[in-house]
């Protein structure tokens, strides 16, 4: 019998996002015997909360095959969190009722572990109100955090991003440390797991490149330690780069960026972390320092993608639905390594109770003695994710952008 | 008379310097009768101060040939300015010495308004000291604010990364509005002059796109006004994005990055105008926001570079060459505009003197009537230098650079 599919993203979006929902769409045009349309949600998951589909048979082929070009989630993505069934299995019923209103079949949800744990249970009260739903986890994060799965779409192309402007950055440093510049710092996403800091480290190629010191959240940061070695580096080669964690904690347990410190003219400072870093390099060591934020900037960089993770974000779409159409249910698409080098890899199924809401940080054995660097363990595990440039097609020398009609499917309820 | 050649790098670098250096050590090669050695200085113009001269013809051909490809500057720069010949004779009399010990018959320096001011006066002063020695300076600036020169060197690429960057970033902002991030800030170079800032504007192609507004140097901070428009801004579209100028600076003429300002806490703030900005923004309109400091990544982002940039920046090397070779001294390749639409553009000679220390503001003409915005006319100028992707090289994922021997010439002097 053929049923519709909704596709939703969740939480903070990514450069290949789009690429995945691309993949979903085409794929899913493959069965017309079991899928009629793909709705996607509007704003992720009130989409289907607020009775919003989107309904992209209405898009043009163009539109469709240039998802895989754009940043950003187009449907509109969201940061809200279902509560457990037993504090609000109301929102849950609501979503039953909405999935049913538009004959919805398949629940292809596309996020983080947050998202796994929310398809788990829709998986599960579908059950329950005997209402027959397959739900599909989609692996979407540039955290790179989630279990099981090798890798996380998202992920390659934020680790190609940094390392490139680290590269690019500390060619600018080392040509100016005679007279300006000495120390650069550049801070980088990933709150709780140091993935996108460690993949810093991909820009060295020789011994005393850049960068010189990564500061991860794993570790506590230690001020006097950075400091000596901030010092000592640039004793050493005259200039020193620093890659560092938004969320890098100072002994108590307390975000960095969030601590109450003062500077040199007993100013408290807020903010960043690469702002408080460069505030304590010029007041403790008094050397010039600059300081970049990437931001949004490094997850939306879609001109410098990688194309090892564009497939995986591709692949992970097309076995969502592939899995939806064999009966699977509760399950995750995850990326398999078979070989570092040549990197080789597959696709298999992964039960999202081993996923929701597990966290997976930076294993030890990737993280140096010093706590400062990565270890060729770590380095042969992250090198494959950056290889290959995606393509990306320019129009007046900027990406070029199709616009989406996103139009809603009419309203059944009330 | 064979003559050697001393070339030097001064100020910022940017993607494209080194391209200038390639083309100027190519061209130098097809005047075998008129040039012997291309010397590049050490760290600019301290190189010839230290008399640190680095032999290029130590590099190997691919080497030179790879210099299109990377971004900072391989031979070093410096922030360092030669006082007035009445301040300090010494120096420029230094400078002549170092240049006869290793029989320099020409100098080409490439930088900004201050370097096309140095070569200006070394010109000068080597006729005095009856050393015959041709000076040519070749415009290199982010900044984009040379007088004469329709355009910098080094502009069109960083003008294309903040472009680039804005949109992918805003497709970010713009999926996650709904239930995260209202309004995103990006500060961008240029303390004086706002033509990075307006180049914001290019990532916009239809009327309600990002950026939404662009705070230039040019004009007063207005707090009022430019919170009023965030707040109508996101009234309207749900999101606001700015772009704005690191030069912005309140109604005292002092910049806003370096005023002491208490946020809602009564914190003082120290920083840049990006957390600046979104500070008021969470404490006078209460909007979440999320903020972004590029700073070298934009300079040096040679992976984004524009095609039409790199042309320029080795057109300049190129046309110097040819200039010292035709005995012109105290010029400097500029580039005309012929057409903006298809851009045509040509090379040609203006005198030193009119360029010395001149700063090219944005124009008036080019500025909205409400001062957040870039009119008609200053997109026609911007759009063609952002045009075409210079090639990229990359390998195992990264951009990929070659080692320099970087090999000095034998000191002649104690």
């Amino acid at each position: 019998m053929k049923k519709n599919l909704f596709y939703a993203q969740s939480g903070g979006v990514t450069a290949v996002i789009n690429a995945t929902a691309g993949a979903v769409i085409t794929e899913a045009k493959k069965f017309p015997k079991q899928i009629n349309k793909v709705y996607a949600g509007r704003n992720g998951i009130l989409g289907a909360l607020n009775e919003e589909l989107i309904d992209t048979s209405k898009e043009s082929k163009a539109f469709i095959e240039s998802l895989q070009f754009r940043p950003g989630g187009v449907f509109g993505s969201c940061r809200y969190k279902l509560k457990s069934i037993e504090e609000n299995l109301g929102e849950y019923q609501r979503l039953i009722e909405v999935f049913k209103a538009h004959d919805i079949g398949y629940f292809l949800y596309n996020g983080g572990n947050d998202s796994a744990d929310t398809a788990f249970k829709v998986s599960q009260i579908s059950q329950k109100m005997d209402y027959p739903l397959t739900c599909i986890a989609i692996p979407k994060t540039v955290d790179n955090d989630l279990a099981v799965t090798d890798s996380c779409p998202g992920f390659g192309s934020v680790a190609k991003y940094v390392a490139t402007s680290v590269q690019e950055a500390s060619l600018d440093v080392q040509s100016m440390r005679e007279s300006s510049t000495k120390v650069f710092i550049m801070e980088v996403m990933g709150r709780h797991a140091g993935w996108i800091a460690a993949s810093g480290a991909l820009a060295r190629q020789n011994k005393n490149d850049a960068p010189h010191i990564i500061l991860l959240p794993e570790l506590m940061f230690d001020q006097k330690k950075f400091l000596d070695t901030v010092k000592h580096t640039v004793a050493k080669l005259g200039f020193c780069v620093v890659v560092a964690s938004e969320g890098i904690r100072n002994k108590k347990g307390k975000f960095i960026a969030e601590s109450d410190t003062r500077d040199a003219f007993g100013h408290a400072q807020l903010g960043g972390v690469a702002p408080f870093l460069a505030n304590l390099v010029s007041s403790k060591l008094n050397l010039k320092n600059h300081w970049a934020v990437a931001d949004y900037l490094q997850r939306s960089a879609r001109h410098l993608a990688s194309d090892t993770d564009l497939q995986h974000a591709q692949a992970v779409g097309k076995f969502a639905v592939r899995y939806a159409m064999q009966g699977m249910n509760g399950v995750m698409p995850v990326i398999k390594r078979l070989q570092d080098n040549p990197y080789r890899w597959s696709i298999a199924s992964a039960p999202l109770s081993k996923i929701a809401n597990v966290e997976k940080k930076l294993p030890k054995s990737f993280i140096s003695k010093d706590g400062f660097n990565i270890t060729s363990k770590g380095m042969t595990y992250l090198r494959p994710l950056i290889r290959g440039e995606a393509k990306c097609v320019y129009v007046n020398g900027l990406p070029k952008l199709l616009e989406p009609k996103l139009v809603l499917a009419k309203k059944q309820l009330t």
